[in-house]
């Protein structure tokens, strides 16, 4: 099988390290924006030599970005080309349309390595569909910010210090927001909710919260009640209807959400037959997430791949589950929900139960009284 | 497709559900003992007459046992009929001649339902395997002896409390002798290390002890060092060796293994490319169980599934770690071992690090002064 690789950056690289193993695939061609970045043979900086190459029967999109990407994927699924990609935000942004696609020419499109690099988390997704319902996908999607805060409940340090340390040791970006932020997680979820829900969720629909306003002293605060803080991303369907979120949430440090170490990824599905299955592992890394391409690959070689499915009508609504907040923030913000907070201490507080509106209507005089103001959710 | 199931037990009767709803499967037969087993118009007892059928695409066998499943299973596939089984004993003790058999009648021979039930973990390896190289397997294989072990640390009550409570349950065997003897979790090491390692393991090269004779005592010296007990399977490779125990083992309450809740099962394999990826789910139960038979099923249907490969030849080796006990004995057995103690407390002490040959000398010393002596084994 004749592939050709667009990108040779971490993953690229590692992709055509596993590739060139395997005498089954043959690299032909890798697209590069500078010759300078890559002096083998295969090397190209033009697309449309790869996309007019009848020879191509597989192409692997590992660019980032999204237009040229974009371009790149549905150009080769017209040409009746397989392909792999490890591009959340080109999945997030166009998923029905690539889908449609490549269901249309007859071939696949594998998005293994889009989500939890290092989990076989889309196989596990699309193989428990055949057998039953998913009605919860849940996980620590992103490792910058896993990472994070794993070293602040450690060290008991500030964000800022550990953000910088995870950029000077390649864990962060130089620019962090997509992580710390929440719109790599919500991507991760969108894509994830779509496969298990056998539908075409929509990410604005989610709730999200950033995880850059915590603080040292909000750790400190979770360690006195024996909790740990992890960036949660989780979606539930209902009858027809789904919800989702990418929150700070505080776990019992007995739950195995508190456990997962460092730069590490957990995803987590409920299956009507099989209950509750959790999966752990590296979540990015140049092998990892290569060695996901590589499954993608071998799978579609073998005739062993699975496509998505889209034939559920959901509508997007809001959570209607009650919480527990975990709320810090300036003595006249915190006056303006006393009637909430059932627990206070110093700057922070813990609320009684309340109901989704309450939380909404919270979060809104709080935000207005102290942008500095952060909560966490209790599970 | 037409299917035959082989057994009306818990499990079967889960498949015999779950198959009724997926209109691609027809079960044709379900064979019983007696026919007061089973009510519905499939039930046999004759197994030659599903054996004769031509019509029987594929047979589900879930009897328990091994001579009669072995001879079932051997002449189904011999008839060019595929074959799924949830029976680990039979795979253990006939692994190699049953694989050799489904290649040569070209049909298949799933078996994703003999470790770890609720968990995808045969399908995991097999999938892995094709990517990399798989060189640790690791796991809490069996539920009940985690029901028994979560129960000891959560309510301070002694191992025989716990097992009765936990066969009053449904929890355990009336006989739990495979489950708390290892027996069972040594079975499951053969099947998921002969998979990791394409090989066939010795199962009878493995160490293993015993869950029996843990007290409420050792939890409480465990708890007091931080430290939780699980029941744990591993197999490593290095090279052309490999080496495999069942053992009481200890970790840090921070571990995911600590974490590990009631019946609930964890798989861990470690692998060149993703490092180290872990599974956690039900182990057992009926509708995690049959949903794995099933998921062999709709692989086989949709020719998606893999057979494991035996090409490699590995020889059975001690282990050459050096590694650290808690050990538990009489006054007079524990003055015999008394070199080996770093730290004695009561009836308990802890060993600094001891070579394996050591290790094997204190058991041999221990077990010949006081039978009723406990070690576990510090990871």
């Amino acid at each position: 099988m004749n592939v050709a690789c667009l990108g040779y950056g971490v993953v690229g690289q590692g992709v055509v390290e596993l590739l060139k193993k395997d005498d089954r695939f043959k690299v032909i061609w890798i697209l590069v924006k500078d010759l300078k970045e890559c002096d083998l043979p295969e090397a190209t900086t033009d697309v449309q030599q790869i996309l007019k190459d009848n020879e191509v029967d597989m192409v692997i999109e590992m660019m980032g970005g999204i237009e040229f990407p974009y371009f790149c994927i549905s150009e080769s699924l017209k040409r009746g080309k397989h392909v792999v990609t490890s591009n959340k935000a080109v999945l997030q942004a166009h998923y029905r349309e690539l889908i449609e696609l490549a269901e249309k020419n007859h071939v696949s499109l594998g998005m293994e390595a889009s989500v939890c690099g290092g989990i076989p988390w889309i196989t596990t997704l699309l193989n428990q569909n055949q057998t039953g319902e998913i009605d919860r996908v849940e996980g620590i999607f992103n490792g910058t910010t896993n990472y994070i805060l794993d070293r602040m409940h450690a060290e008991h340090l500030d964000f800022d210090e550990i953000l910088k340390d995870a950029q000077r040791l390649g864990y962060a970006e130089s620019d962090p927001s997509d992580d710390i932020d929440g719109k790599d997680s919500l991507r991760k979820l969108m894509i994830s909710s779509s496969i298990a829900f056998k539908t075409v969720t929509d990410m604005d629909s989610f709730t999200s919260e950033s995880l850059r306003k915590i603080k040292k002293y909000d750790i400190e605060a979770f360690e006195r009640k024996g909790l740990r803080c992890r960036y949660i991303a989780s979606a539930q369907k209902e009858g027809d209807c789904y919800t989702g979120s990418v929150e700070p949430t505080l776990f019992k440090s007995t739950d195995v959400q508190a456990t997962i170490k460092l730069n590490n990824n957990l995803a987590l599905l409920n299956h009507s037959a099989l209950g509750t299955l959790q999966l752990i592992g590296q979540g990015a890394g140049r092998y990892p997430t290569a060695n996901a391409v590589v499954q993608d690959v071998v799978q579609i070689y073998g005739h062993r791949d699975m496509m998505p499915q889209m034939n559920q009508v959901l509508s997007a609504q809001p959570s209607m589950q009650n919480c527990r907040l975990y709320v810090r923030a300036s003595n006249d913000a915190m006056n303006e929900i006393l009637p909430w907070i059932e627990e206070k201490e110093g700057l922070s507080g813990w609320t009684k139960s309340i109901t989704q509106q309450e939380k909404k209507e919270l979060i809104a005089r709080m935000m207005n009284l102290d942008s500095d103001f952060f909560y966490a959710i209790i599970k």
